[in-house]
C-alpha cells in the first residue's frame, strides 16, 4: 500500500488520521492541499513529509498561472514558506525544499513547462532515492539485531512514515526477513497514538509478533528484562548527535540508559542538520491542547482543562549507543560534521 | 461530594468510572455489589478500596440469612475471599478486611443483629480513623514542600481515591491551604486514565493550578526543568521501602532520580506489608487488555491487538527520596519492620 502517489498531476496521500480504522486517499491538486495534509498528521514522519513537501513544491509549479501577476520564482518561493512553516521540528521538510529549490535555480531559464516537468522529476527522484536509502539503513541497521531479539519501537517509523520500508521499523522488518525471529514491544504514542494505530497494524499486516503497550509501561519491562533493544526514529538530529523525536523518546532513552540497554536512532542523513551544534537549539513544536484533551471523538477530561502538548523532546547524545544512517552505523563521539562534510553531504 | 457513603443501610459508591462527565452513586445492598464495583474501578485507590471493602464485610453480615445453611462465620469469610480476591495489589484492602475479620472474631457469640451493628460501627470506624489519617500525612507532607513549588502527580490520590482528603494529593491540598501556591502536572495515566478524569476534575475543583500532560512528557518536563519533586501514593510497601504503585510509577522514579528530583510516596501505614521482603514478592494484577486497546468506547488500534496490561509497577527504595506516612517522614535507609513494629503497628 502506498503512502504517497503521483497520478494524473495529483498528489494521493493515505489519510493516516484514519488508520486503522478506514483507509482512504486525499487528492491534493494543489500545494496548499499538501500543506494542509502535513499540518494535520494526515501525512507524518519526517522522511513523508519531506517527500511530500517535495511533491507540494513540483504541484506550485504546477498551480502557477503565468500572467497572473508575480513570477514562478515569487510563487515557488511562498508556496516553499507555506510548506517549510507547517511543522518546525522535523528538518527533512525543509532540506527537501531546498533540494527542490536548487533543482528550480538550475533550470529556471527553460519554458514553464519544462520547468515543471523537472521540478516533478526531482520530487520523484527524492521520493525513489529515499526509498533506496531506508533499504541501506535497514541493513545496517539489521546487523546490530541479534537473533530472538526483543525490541521496544516508539511512534511510527515505518512505511507509513517514509518512502515505504521504514527506518527504524525498517530495520524490524529486514531483520524479520533474515529470519531472526524478533518480537517488538509497540509504544502506543500518546497523544496522537501513531504506536497503536499505526505501527501496530503495520506489524499485523507484515506477520511479525508485537505486543501493544502504553507508553507508561516501558520501565515495567526494562525492569522486567524483556527489553534488549530500543529502536526509534528521528526527525533533526543536530551536530554532536542529541536528536528530536516525537514525544516521550527521552524518557525511553533515560530508562535505556538506567537499564544498560542499547538505545539506536535510525534515520536518512537528511535529518541530519549540521547547522546547528546541539539539540538545545532544534525548535520544539508544541501542538493544539486538543490533542491531549481527546483521543479520537472522546473528551477524556474536563473541558478547556489546562494542557502542555510539546509534539518533540529532544535526547542528548549521551544516551544513544549508535546512530544508523544509509551511510553506516555511527558510534560515540558522534562528530557528524567530520563524518558528513567528508562523505560529501554538505553543509 | 462523598466518593462512599453509608445510607438506609446500603453503600453509596460515586461511580468514578463515570467520572468526569458524569456524576452517579451506585447503591450496593450485597457486598457481591462492592465486590463488583472494585473489580470494574467504579471504586478505586488502595485506601479507598480497603474502606468499600469493609463497608462490603459488614453488607455481608446483613445478607446473611440465618437458618438458610452454613454459619455466619463461614458466611463472612467467603465474603472476605471474594472481596479480597477483587484486586491482588493493593494491600489495605487485605488489611482491612482482617480488621473486620479481628472484630467479627471478639463480637461473634453475641447476638447477630448486635453483631451486624458492631461490624457496622467497625467499618464506619476504619471510614473516619482513615480520614483522620491522611489528615496527618497532608499535614507532614506539606513540610517537605516548597513555596511555589512544581509538583509532578501521577494517578489519582485524592478525594477520590481515600477516604475524602487524599494521600499524595491530600498533600497538594494542604499545602495549597497553607498559601504555598503550588503548581501541580497531572500526568494523565493510561490505560485508565484516573490522572485526566480524576486528578484534574479534583483540582479544578479545588482550584489548584495545574496543567495536564501525556504520561511521555515527563521527561520532557524534567529536562526542561520544570519540576521541583514527584509525589505519588503507593498500592503496597515492602519491608524494604519498595513500592508498587500505579503502572507507570517506576518511569517517573528513574526519570526523577536521573535529573536528581526529590520523589516522595506517599501513604497510610495500612499500605506497608511487613510480611514481604522487597517489592519483588508484590503480586502484579495483569488487567484486561481491552482496557489498553479502547478509550472509553473508541477502539485506538486494531482489533484483537496483543496486548500487554499490568496495572501496577514496582518501584525500588533506592529512587524514593522519603515515605510520608501518618506517622511521620521515613528517610532511608527504611528499615520499615524496625520502625512499625517500634511503633505498635503489628506484624
Amino acid at each position: 500500500m502506498d503512502v504517497l502517489r503521483w497520478e494524473k498531476r495529483q498528489l494521493l496521500l493515505l489519510d493516516q488520521t484514519l488508520l486503522p480504522h478506514r483507509i482512504e486517499y486525499l487528492t491534493c491538486t494543489h500545494y496548499r492541499d499538501v500543506a494542509e495534509a502535513i499540518s494535520l498528521l494526515q501525512v507524518r514522519g519526517a522522511p513523508a513529509i519531506g517527500i511530500a513537501a517535495a511533491y507540494g513544491y513540483a504541484l506550485a509549479a504546477l498551480n502557477y498561472q503565468e500572467g497572473k501577476g508575480g513570477t514562478l520564482e515569487d510563487y515557488l518561493k511562498k508556496a516553499a514558506e507555506e510548506l517549510g512553516d507547517t511543522r518546525p521540528t522535523a528538518v527533512n521538510l525543509h532540506w527537501a525544499l531546498e533540494q527542490m529549490n536548487r533543482v528550480y535555480q538550475t533550470v529556471k531559464d527553460k519554458a514553464l513547462d519544462e520547468v515543471r516537468e523537472y521540478l516533478l522529476e526531482a520530487a520523484k527522484g527524492i521520493h525513489t532515492d529515499e526509498l533506496r536509502l531506508e533499504e541501506r539503513i535497514a541493513e545496517f541497521g539489521s546487523s546490530l539485531i541479534p537473533k530472538g531479539a526483543r525490541i521496544l519501537t516508539y511512534c511510527n517509523t515505518g512505511a507509513l512514515a517514509t518512502a515505504g520500508w521504514g527506518t527504524a521499523l525498517g530495520i524490524v522488518r529486514t531483520a524479520h526477513e533474515q529470519g531472526k525471529e524478533v518480537k517488538v514491544y509497540v509504544s502506543e504514542t500518546r497523544p496522537v497514538l501513531q504506536g497503536a494505530r499505526l505501527t501496530a497494524w503495520e506489524l499485523h499486516q507484515a506477520g511479525i509478533p508485537y505486543k501493544l503497550i502504553t507508553d507508561n509501561m516501558a520501565g515495567y519491562l526494562f525492569r522486567q528484562n524483556k527489553v534488549d533493544l530500543v529502536l526509534v526514529g528521528a526527525d533533526r538530529i543536530a551536530a554532536n548527535g542529541d536528536f528530536a523525536n516525537k514525544i516521550g523518546t527521552y524518557n525511553l532513552a533515560v530508562l535505556a540508559g538506567f537499564h544498560n540497554c542499547p538505545f539506536y536512532v535510525a534515520a536518512p542523513s537528511s535529518t541530519i542538520d549540521l547547522d546547528i551544534d546541539t539539540g538545545e537549539e532544534i525548535p520544539i513544536e508544541m501542538r493544539d491542547p486538543q490533542e491531549v484533551r481527546m483521543v479520537g471523538s472522546q473528551l477524556i477530561t474536563i473541558e478547556g482543562c489546562p494542557v502542555l502538548n510539546p509534539s518533540f523532546d529532544v535526547t542528548p547524545h549521551q544516551l544513544v549507543t549508535a546512530i544508523i544512517t544509509e551511510k553506516g552505523i555511527i558510534k560515540p563521539p558522534y562528530d557528524l560534521v567530520k563524518i558528513f562534510t567528508k562523505e560529501g553531504v554538505s553543509r
